[in-house]
Parts: C-alpha cells; sequence; structure tokens
C-alpha cells in the first residue's frame, strides 16, 4: 500500500480508497482510547482504582456494567474541582460587591458587617458571624433580575484575581480533575456539580470551564419570584434562602434535580460525607473519591482543623470502608492547568 | 451491480464490498430524513409551522440558527402530553391510595376530606375546597421514602385504568406529541416535561413512554429530608410543599432546574401561559405551541370554561401573537396510540 501515490488510489474507483479511510478512522479510535487518559495523574493505585471502576461499569461482559443512562457522576465543586482558600471563591465575589455597592450605601461605612469589609477588618467580620454573612450574602446575591446577576458574576470572574495565585479565578481549576471529567463523559457518563456554592455563581463559567452545561449544575439558591416589567417578564432574585445544597442537603439536592443516585461521587470535605454515602447505599459498583489537601507548597495542606473545607468526619469513613483518597502531593503531577 | 451474488462480492477482498455497505448507510441516513417525522399530523399550517422552525434553527446558514446546545424544549405533561379529564390522573392516583389506606385508618369513614373519596361523594369532596384536596395529597404523597413512593407509583401505573378507555393511564399520550419529542431530539433538541404534576409521579415512567430521562423531568414536589435507617441514609417525602411548578412557578423551576431559556414551549392551559411568554421574550427564533383540545368524539372538547385545563388567557394571547395552536380534531390524525 504504501508506494501508491494519492492520485491512483483515487483513480481506481471500487471503493478500495473508502476502505483505506474507515481502516483509518478504526485505527484511529483505537489509538485515542488506549492513550492515557490521565496524564496528570501519578502511577499508583488512586489512578488504576479510578480506570479500573471506569472499565468495569463500561464492559458489557462484567455482572457490574452498568448501562450508559445510569452513569452519573456527582463533583462538589469547592475544593474538589478548584481551590477554596484562603476563603470561598464566592465570598471574595461578596466582598468585591459590597465595595462596589458602598457608594450607594453611605450609611454602610457605619454599619456591620459592612463596614468591616470595607476597613478589610476580617476579625470584626467574624463577630458578625452567621448572620453577618447571611447580610452580605442576600445584598450582594438578591434584589436584581437572573439576567442582571449573570452579568454582574461573569464581570467579575472577568476582571478579578485569586490574590496568592494573582490570576482569574478560574484558573485555579485542577487539571487532574478536567482530565477526569473528559474522561467519565468519554464513557458515557453524564457529570453533574452539586455543589454548597451558588447555583447562578457557578453557571455562567462550569460549561467554558469544566464542560458541564447549565443544566447539570445543582447549587444552593435564593428564591425566585415572576414580574412584569415593561410587559415583559423577568425572573427577581430574592432576598430569601430556597436551598442549601451542603451536607445532608446534597442528597436532596441529588433527588431534586437529577433523579436518580449517582453511581460515583467526589468531594473533598465533611459537607461531601452525606453524597458519599448517598452514592455508597445504592445498588451494584459504586465509586466514592476524596481529595485530600496535603500540598501546602503547590496548593494548601488542610483537613480535620479547617474552617473552610473541613474534612475530619468523611475521612474516618473514607478510611474505614477503602474509599478512594487522593494524596493531592503524591496523586498530581500538575494541580492547575497554568 | 445488480445480479452479482453475495459470495462474489465478499470474496473481492478489495474494499468494494465495505465501500456498498457504508453507500447503503449514507442512503439510508438520507431516506430516513427525507421520511415524514410527523405521520400523525394532518398536512397544514401547524405541521408546517414546526418543520420550518426546526429547519431553520438547524440550518447554519441562516442568521436564525441555533447551537444544538441552546435547543431546549419544554413540554407541559396534562394536557399536553396526555390526557387530563375527567380529572388530573394524578387525582385517580391520590383517590385510589386513600381507599387502598382506609384499612389502617378506620376514622376516615367519618371524616371528610376522606369519607368522600370513600363514598365517591364528589360534591363532598368538592365542598372540602383546596384544603380538603391538600389534605389528600399531603396523606397520600408523604410520610414513606423516595424509593418506596417510586414502587406505589409504578405499581399504581401497572394496575389502573382510565374509567373512559378501561386503558393504563399511560396509554392516554399524544402520538402526535411523541412523533414531535421525537423528531426534536433527533434535531438535536433537549426534550424536558415541565409540569404542574408531582415530578416523582412522572419520573418512574416518562423515560419509558416520552424518551425523557429522570433528569428532564421538572414538576411540582414536596420537601424532602435526609435520615438514617438502620446505618443506610433514605430520603423522607415530608407533608410539606416543596415547589409549585405551575402558572408563574414555571419560568422560575425552569431558570432552577435548566439554568437556560427554552426556544420552543408546549402547553396547553392558562397554566402554561407565563412558561411560553417567558420563551417567547428571549432573544432568536421562538417556538411557542397550545394543544386546544377540540375534539370531543375521539379525546375531550374544552378551553375557557373548564375546571381542568382550562385555556383562556393564553388562548388570547396565542391568537393575538400568533404562536402556533393545533386544533386537535384539525391537526391529528391520530391521538393515541393505541
Amino acid at each position: 500500500m504504501i508506494g501508491k501515490n494519492w492520485r491512483t488510489l483515487l483513480r481506481r474507483g471500487d471503493g478500495y480508497f473508502e476502505f483505506c479511510i474507515l481502516l483509518l478512522i478504526v485505527l484511529g479510535m483505537a489509538g485515542a482510547s488506549s492513550a492515557d487518559p490521565l496524564p496528570s495523574w501519578n502511577e499508583g493505585l488512586t489512578k488504576q482504582a479510578i480506570i479500573k471502576f471506569v472499565q468495569t461499569v463500561n464492559d458489557k461482559s462484567s455482572p457490574q456494567y452498568v448501562p450508559p443512562e445510569q452513569r452519573i457522576a456527582t463533583f462538589d465543586n469547592d475544593g474538589t474541582l478548584w481551590s477554596e482558600q484562603p476563603i470561598y471563591f464566592q465570598g471574595f465575589f461578596a466582598f468585591d460587591r459590597v465595595k462596589a455597592l458602598a457608594l450607594q450605601h453611605p450609611e454602610w461605612k457605619e454599619r456591620q458587617p459592612f463596614k468591616a469589609i470595607l476597613e478589610n477588618d476580617m476579625k470584626a467580620l467574624a463577630v458578625s458571624g452567621e448572620k453577618g454573612m447571611a447580610e452580605i450574602m442576600m445584598t450582594t446575591h438578591a434584589g436584581m433580575t437572573t439576567e442582571q446577576f449573570e452579568k454582574i458574576v461573569k464581570d467579575w470572574f472577568a476582571a478579578a484575581k485569586h490574590p496568592r495565585f494573582n490570576r482569574p479565578f478560574t484558573d485555579l481549576v485542577y487539571k487532574p480533575m478536567l482530565e477526569l471529567l473528559a474522561y467519565l463523559r468519554e464513557n458515557g457518563f453524564k457529570t453533574y456539580i452539586v455543589s454548597g456554592g451558588g447555583v447562578e455563581f457557578m453557571r455562567p463559567w462550569a460549561e467554558k470551564v469544566y464542560g458541564i452545561p447549565p443544566e447539570q449544575v445543582v447549587g444552593s439558591s435564593v428564591k425566585l419570584k415572576l414580574e412584569m416589567r415593561d410587559g415583559k417578564p423577568v425572573l427577581m432574585r430574592l432576598p430569601e434562602i430556597d436551598f442549601i445544597d451542603d451536607g445532608p442537603g446534597k442528597p436532596v439536592g441529588i433527588q431534586k434535580f437529577i433523579g436518580r443516585r449517582p453511581i460515583a461521587a467526589f468531594g473533598n470535605s465533611d459537607g461531601d460525607h452525606q453524597m458519599l454515602q448517598w452514592t455508597a447505599t445504592g445498588e451494584g459498583l459504586r465509586f466514592m473519591l476524596l481529595v485530600h489537601h496535603t500540598d501546602a507548597e503547590r496548593e494548601w495542606s488542610y483537613d480535620r482543623q479547617s474552617s473552610i473545607g473541613r474534612l475530619d468526619k468523611a475521612l474516618d469513613e473514607a478510611q474505614n470502608r477503602g474509599w478512594t483518597i487522593v494524596d493531592m502531593k503524591k496523586d498530581w503531577k500538575k494541580i492547575f492547568p497554568f
């Protein structure tokens, strides 16, 4: 075959050319599937466990085969798909919004918890407690239409930078997890975010960054209300919590929004504990994974004592039950895409 | 080519056979796309409007082309995909559940609204009003796990029959709408149910009957609570409304669960009015359709005066704005698949 030139091949007119094309396609497909799907993961038990699970549920001859429509995989976001230190990134967004709105609210200079944010006084902010944080969240996340909020989120992501890395926040996603998302999708999985973060804070960029479309993002939310403005319907974001998608809220969110139990779940903190338990107790083969933050040099190192992303009870259960635990320092060749 | 037998063809060994197969596949595809995708729809303006819309959003050379990921189509269920007379089918389910549970509740014989149902006294039931209906719904739809409820729903659908047609309720789906769902999906649309009915009442059969998976069913819901039973997590259905997906709730449900505005919406009553308005006021080409029940002989005939599925204000707006209106009697060659 080698040595024949293209013109001869095309002239034959007996389908030989088409046959060669077909052959190249088939060989190309085989080539793609034998390449390493997780190049940023170091070789070892963690990587082997992932690949074995995916191959098994995809193997029609296995008793543990799972039909594609049941291959639901749910991922926590903060600390699982991107970083969450020194505070959840949505916190930076809220603080920046307070600063941006302060001109319209001169009274905030003397009123907590706003005063604390305007003066970068984190101690005073801590004193305001959960009530103070709730007030900040409602002030910055409600009182506008869904479309206005989407624009605010997009504009913030285009301009804001993480203080440690001096890069856009969406650069702080984990390359190994991007590979894992893609690998699962290539193997027929439907990948979902199931996060305590605000659903409308994630949807505007989740498709571009993670390949996860808006309808596959489950998160916390405020109540919405339909109103008519200039004869057109708009959805107003009300200063009232609708749903908290964290801890025991995660299985609830999964049932409400997906209506099927996942066969694989990925988290990093006690806020994901119930999601992993819910996933683990379904029938058939299951895969539960925790990202353990062990790399202070390249990212952060924290677990049982951290106020953000505490990993304590879930870590015990993972160890007892043999769930997969990613040792970030050891298992990840690269952390961020940059 | 005709006259050559298969053995000769296979013996050639030069790819000619493969070429023929390829040719057959290509011809088969062309054949499929030129066949009538909506055989149960009579020729006319309604059918033309549907096909023109689908072809336009799918035509890359058109300025009104829509990328596949934005091709979201939402369908009401009761009266749009299946019948809703003489009462919503979920009402039959609730009444049957009251009768099934009555043995465990001897006090119901003397207590409204249960007494009315046990005695088939629809007048007394009407007197109990919304409060009575809410009590029936909560008694029959809450107080069990999500898995128990799913089994109850499946068992009911396997046994219950519609009083007029003496057939399983899932037989009373509209064949023209099944064809429309399939036609949209073949053209890259993601089809959703957005119904006032209970989400967990529809999910157990929507995939089999409509080809719509659980995660694409949006509906009304009760609150859920995670509990541990024998060391295993279960989701309990609480006797408390979580969300009513009807009227102004439909755009809210669409935003909560899908997070994108549909480009096509299908309904049949004033409960779908806001969903169609919400769909209509997005940018780009849009398609809004109302099923008008005009066929008392083959199905039912009702609109402005009906207590179930009233179509009044939405009909006016559809006429004023040129939304597509299905005249069931005229436009549908067949109504049910049987």
